[in-house]
């Protein structure tokens, strides 16, 4: 990269409107206006820039960013200590085990003493139904209400890294993925991207995936066309969003029955695994009456369940059918490869292998959107603030 | 804030005769002289005045503080790791069960081992009376001898985060707090503060609460009182210490049979739950046995004992026998509210609510106390170095 | 220390050739040129007199440092976590049992995903025969693919922090002990140094010690002689680099039947036990099918071996064989210490007890030692690098 790009990137990001992104989360793609997505894109690019020429991106002298996993990660962890260490917060985890957290009065309370030198908060929470999107607005509305108390001298801000909604850091790097793929956010206008059910083996996935997915993709007037087996629907009221977007971008949202009407054309597959809707909504109600030999049951019907659809796999053939054959494969990963992590899953081992280096330069974008996220609700006027960062030039390494 | 209040916070410290607290531990507040825990106190503040004004407080460019939790924590890991990252060391956890620390010898070795680059070693080890302030003393002791043999190109300090004597970064956020509510130290004189026991049904807590309480607010001329149920007193030496510094600052220190003679007209009141001397004894010489299943039932019996207390709660009836009918209500949180946290507890939950913000605030203040515990310890000349810092003006946040 | 002395080292690092070490990772101390294991010392001894002429070492603004901990570790984990904080690297553990990494194509996968803004991997795998050294080359396979098919935007270079066959940041540790104590490189020339085994009832510890203390001494010109216990020999190929690098480097390579043999005469003893090399064999077999009963079936067999060997002591008595009685001792700590931490160990207490300070002075040097690792995989002049940094003359602690 040469600095001219890097400064292009701050003057795109000049001409945006994004005052309401200041002191404020992220929570939901469709939550940020065209002009505050475009921002992150831009900001995540200018820090990647920034990096690649050796500039330091050191915003804050100390602070804490504080990581709450309510579930297995290593990619997203790892994502969020990249992303908080390039800005210069050290991160801190909530061990849950460790502290005993909990909901309602004394989240309210453990969200306050956690936040007294607190800068970000990112949490991942999505395996319950109604559960992580509720508790990441709680702690939100706690650390909000203590920063007007006086009780916070700053706004800590929230990252949600994935809740039972939305997988925001997710879509928004696959996304960011795209428009550097086909060279520019315009031109995917048109562009046709499957996002599939596929068959997996391993566990009962949660639908946020799929679910940001359709939700971002649907507002840069793509086809976007969503396929699964009968009884593994996604939340009605996110593809109403969906369907909302794509009508406001000229773009469109649909859903087909097979894999093979979604594959036909595409430019884009992201064949992925995730629970039916009816599982989601059992596990969450056993999980609420803590009834873990319940839970461990339900996981083997889910998995049964899924078995019949075992036919729904990314193939050669299906890859066969897309726009010139050559659609290009996307996943969040880890993918459930047929005769590598698992016998029969998501994909043909050779197509995942075709699509390896992609998918991993696809992943590498999160440490930035999420440091572009951190960025833009830390400062009032974030151009001027890049700006001077490349004019301090300090390097990152001496 | 503003600038010429950091300027009277280091002008008082220069003051202050406080050359026994470079490269020395804080295990007591009774160890340090009426100068020393002034000291903290202005230190904290100023530390705090010049993060709100976006000063940089980082002295150090590199250097590891340890923390050893021998209890789950939550509020005071934050508070040491926010210090610490503060004032630019990186916080590394001593997870015994990862690594087997052991006392004797074995403890002297590890104390060295992870302090070859180490400024500062944070111990909480509070739940068995005897221990956690004797292990504290071998670890400072052991880091004293390798710094003197040159093991270590530093002295280590030690920052005592509880033990079965004193909570003294607990106690002394107390005591700022009350110096800001009510206007300045010297506003303390004559104040009435009631530290009463509670009834509690969730586990039997550890007295160094209640200790570090009595102790510290005994040296401010103010007049204590204490009551607790039958069998719930306190270690005879602290109680000395109360009573011995009560006649030196002409303050007052009495032992009441009940809460209402407690808060009769008290100023301050602070209701808090702690288990039965016997119990803490017991905990002890269970523990060196290894008798899990006596800890168990031990367990059952101190809050089956607890439960003849249950109307020792602090309600708003009580609240009104204090001075004006309104005291300020402390706590070290989480309480027990009754009806939130759980049916009864040790306070009635209006009265908690009433209070919520104060307490918040009060707790803010630890990770301040902390770092000015640090930065006593870490130079000669602290005032200098405040003042220093002050003119160079890096910005915390760029 | 003085500055003249940092400018000797730095000097004397560059006239070294050490092109290979840039974007190098350090597994073995036998892949390394003469030149290369001087260059470690060189910048390790600069380091360390920079920090103490209050220097700062900070290279990087930003970047983590990965650590994968596969046994427990304390000293080894805060060596390294001290080391990369030193120069400016964030610590990052990647927690097997919170992510679940495995070999193969996860393990690829994985590697990857944790590196997008990483610049270092530690790895300690010393377990298992055949196991640790195999799994770090993969992992480096796979971030030096990933680094050229532009996954990663650097190349993350990995330090042994242990493995089944050496331990080099152990050995580098002892040796550049060895040069201070006896003034110098060309000094340890015909010194006799004895790697023996000795008798511990704790656990059957690991073969990567003695094998990299006689791998790598044998190359200073040293007079090295083994002794263990028939069964107890250590990996042939071990022993075979030893040999010719004693051959190369003028001094001798054997091995003798007993401790007194080995002791006689000796100016450096290491007693140390480890586990017999069929028990090292069948803990691989078990490992690999899961068998966790036949593993605690095997250290039991392992441990009652060892009691055949009880008389392997280092005495007093032994003691006295030595060149004037006064040989120095060694071990890599923690000791089995005879009527200390067990009944019968590996070294009498007052053998232990008159050489404790100069045996943590020995591991007070491993932070340098991984440091100057770092260092050199990451600059390709890091001569000029370190004079650069003494002469901006940055504090440490301001």
């Amino acid at each position: 990269m040469d600095s001219s790009k890097i400064s292009d990137r701050i003057k795109s990001l000049s001409t945006k409107n994004i005052d309401n992104m200041y002191l404020n989360d992220f929570l939901l793609t469709w939550d940020k206006s065209e002009d505050e997505i475009a921002a992150v894109f831009q900001t995540a690019e200018a820090l990647r820039a920034m990096r690649t020429d050796n500039l330091a991106c050191r915003v804050f002298d100390s602070g804490l960013a504080v990581s709450i996993f309510r579930d297995k990660s290593t990619r997203t962890r790892f994502s969020f200590a990249s992303a908080c260490n390039l800005l210069g917060l050290a991160t801190q985890d909530l061990d849950e085990e460790k502290s005993q957290i909990a909901h309602g009065e004394t989240m309210r309370e453990t969200a306050n003493m956690i936040s007294f030198l607190t800068e970000i908060i990112g949490i991942r929470d999505d395996m319950y139904l109604g559960v992580g999107h509720t508790y990441m607005k709680e702690v939100a509305r706690s650390v909000e209400q203590g920063y007007h108390e006086g009780v916070l001298p700053q706004r800590p801000t929230l990252v949600n890294l994935q809740c039972d909604i939305d997988h925001p850091t997710q879509s928004m790097s696959d996304a960011l993925h795209l428009i550097n793929h086909f060279g520019g956010i315009e031109k995917l206008k048109g562009k046709k991207i499957a996002m599939t059910w596929a068959y997996s083996p391993s566990y009962g996935k949660p639908l946020s995936v799929p679910q940001g997915v359709i939700a971002l993709m649907s507002r840069f007037g793509m086809e976007v066309v969503l396929a699964h087996p009968e009884g593994y629907n996604l939340l009605p009221e996110v593809e109403e969003v969906a369907q909302s977007n794509s009508r406001q971008s000229d773009g469109s949202y649909s859903r087909v029955t097979g894999m093979s009407e979604a594959f036909e054309n595409a430019d884009i597959v992201y064949p992925k695994s995730w629970a039916p809707y009816t599982v989601m909504e059992e596990r969450t109600r056993l999980l609420q009456e803590g009834d873990l030999e319940g839970l461990k049951d339900l996981e083997k019907r889910c998995l049964e369940n899924n078995r019949q659809f075992i036919d729904w796999e990314c193939t050669e053939k299906l890859m066969q059918t897309t726009k010139g054959g050559s659609a290009l494969y996307m996943h969040c990963l880890p993918a459930d490869i047929s005769g590598v992590s698992c016998e029969r899953g998501e994909v043909e081992a050779s197509v995942f292998e075709r699509y390896r280096v992609p998918q991993y330069i696809q992943a590498g974008y999160k440490p930035y959107i999420i440091a572009a996220m951190i960025f833009l609700s830390k400062f009032k006027n974030p151009a001027d603030k890049l700006a001077e960062m490349v004019k301090r030039a300090d390097p990152r390494v001496v």
